[in-house]
């Protein structure tokens, strides 16, 4: 394909202007179009970003793994690719990909997003609002909840995002403990940790959040025996993992009133199959992993960050180990 | 009464130890025994606190106006009554109490209680949860909300609770603006003032919260005509007063879909009458105005630290002006 003076595509000859093609499906160009020319022209850099330019002229390739583009053959010229996702699985096997390859890590709007949705779902247990939110009998019963410094939450797992929302409920003013593998040091709440912390965490607490990674060691760490613990009527907020939750213990403790509520927004299987018991269960909301998505404005700004980087001569962040697959 | 050494009362004959008479109806005394005992432990006085002690021997009672105690003379000794609640239109006639009378001022609660009814209701509308907790159809719909910085939040009112409720959705990184009469600066927003200003604070909002007191001036400042600048498919929130919104402009707009739901705490009847059409209305979120009522942790440390004040020498706090009558 040659450069064509009345050709369609805008792209830049000049190589101090690279030219980043945005190779995805169509609802994510709507979504990322204008974070990116926002988030590009924050860098300070002159750039040309389309959806469609003569790949010979091409400088980064913005990709989800699902595009039209499986081959890169064509992209002489290329610099870098700059994966959407987080997970690269899909095109770190490429053999046609010859230059550096990023993932997507979206800290910040992975960390602002699970605040929102942990903070959001703590308060709206903490306030009873369901019970507003659905009166059909119009019950006007004006009885005013706890304050948050009667409200016992527990978070399993201290890492970035643990972290971060235990920082948020405690400026709400919540008494908050929590766990972690290792020991750690948060102002303004109690942290255990190791195999004996667990129990003393958990225990007694009102409102438990987890927010631990999925291994062989914390699976099924919300168990019968372990939901006991908890306060009678205590609610469980599931951000983190699936399989950190006995599905069925769960399903016998609502049951018989030992856990009041259970909002989950990780399962199994996800989506979570139609005929699984928690879509009908009435002490069960489920959310659809939505707690701590990659968000189009941070996104975009990670990217437009990482192409500065890479011109101004600097390695590239977040980059795919080719031989170890991520 | 004489005091008798069998006296099934325990009270303290010594003047130092003041004897505290609980008079208020049966369920407040178990809202408040346990907060009251402890919040007068942590004065370090020695108190005798009791629903029953013979007249003579009481130093302090703490009152509700409808307690079975209307004729203060039996109580010689009597030092000062404190109010638990904040209006006192019921006893300050009463010419039969002769000694200081406080009213309730639970600055701590009504705050705390306000900040985390508002931050909830925000994140809740923020979040889009209420298609979470109510989702017949079991629909998984992946689509993240927009992060806090990009969802335009405005307050009208900055007085103590609404400017804190801007400082905490300020801290969860909502783009905060807010009107108040007069001129304020909170750092992290943008205060709007005066007639002008009401305007370009509805502007494009897409969540409006009420803070501003009930006046001849702020009847009605949410009517049609205010309603059509916020942003398409806003959300109201009202814990502030009943007659801030014209309620038939509200309705109309919530029935074309301007406004996408009202979450509404107060209003000009209370409790909200079974045939207002609030309550049947599917964009309207009624709770019982529980958004800032006096809780009896708080209320209890407010009266254990005047008692503690006036023990010592000091002026009663929130002291009734009984000519003026509040």
């Amino acid at each position: 394909m040659s450069i064509d003076p009345d050709d369609q595509y805008q792209h830049s000859k000049d190589p101090s202007m690279p030219n980043i093609l945005f190779a995805a499906p169509q609802a994510r160009w709507q979504e990322y179009e204008a974070p990116l020319k926002s988030a590009l022209m924050a860098t300070g850099l002159a750039y040309e970003l389309a959806t469609d330019m003569p790949a010979e002229t091409v400088d980064y390739i913005i990709y989800a793994p699902n595009s039209d583009i499986q081959d890169f053959t064509p992209y002489t010229r290329l610099k870098a690719v700059l994966n959407l996702w987080a997970g690269v699985e899909q095109v770190v096997e490429n053999t046609t990909l010859t230059v550096p390859l990023t993932r997507m890590v979206d800290t910040e709007g992975l960390t602002q997003g699970m605040v929102e949705w942990v903070t959001g779902h703590v308060l709206r247990h903490h306030l009873g609002m369901d019970a507003h939110i659905v009166n059909p009998d119009h019950k006007w019963d004006a009885v005013a909840p706890p304050l948050a410094p009667e409200r016992r939450v527990c978070i399993l797992g201290l890492g970035v995002l643990g972290t971060a929302c235990a920082r948020a409920l405690i400026a709400l003013g919540f008494d908050v403990s929590g766990w972690a593998r290792s020991e750690k040091h948060i102002q303004g709440m109690t942290c255990h940790h190791g195999p004996d912390g667990l129990d003393a965490a958990l225990n007694d607490a009102e409102i438990v959040v987890l927010l631990l990674p999925s291994t062989a060691e914390t699976e099924n760490c919300l168990n019968a025996r372990t939901l006991d613990l908890l306060a009678d009527g205590a609610c469980v907020i599931n951000p983190g993992r699936g399989p950190l939750i006995e599905d069925q213990a769960l399903l016998d403790a609502l049951d018989r009133g030992q856990i009041h509520h259970a909002t989950l927004d990780v399962f199994r299987v996800e989506p979570l199959p139609r005929d699984h018991p928690f879509w009908s269960h009435p002490k069960v909301t489920v959310t659809p992993h939505i707690a701590s998505e990659t968000r189009p404005v941070t996104a975009a700004r990670e990217i437009a960050q990482n192409i500065q980087r890479y011109e101004r001569g600097d390695p590239l962040q977040h980059l795919v180990d080719r031989t170890a697959g991520y």
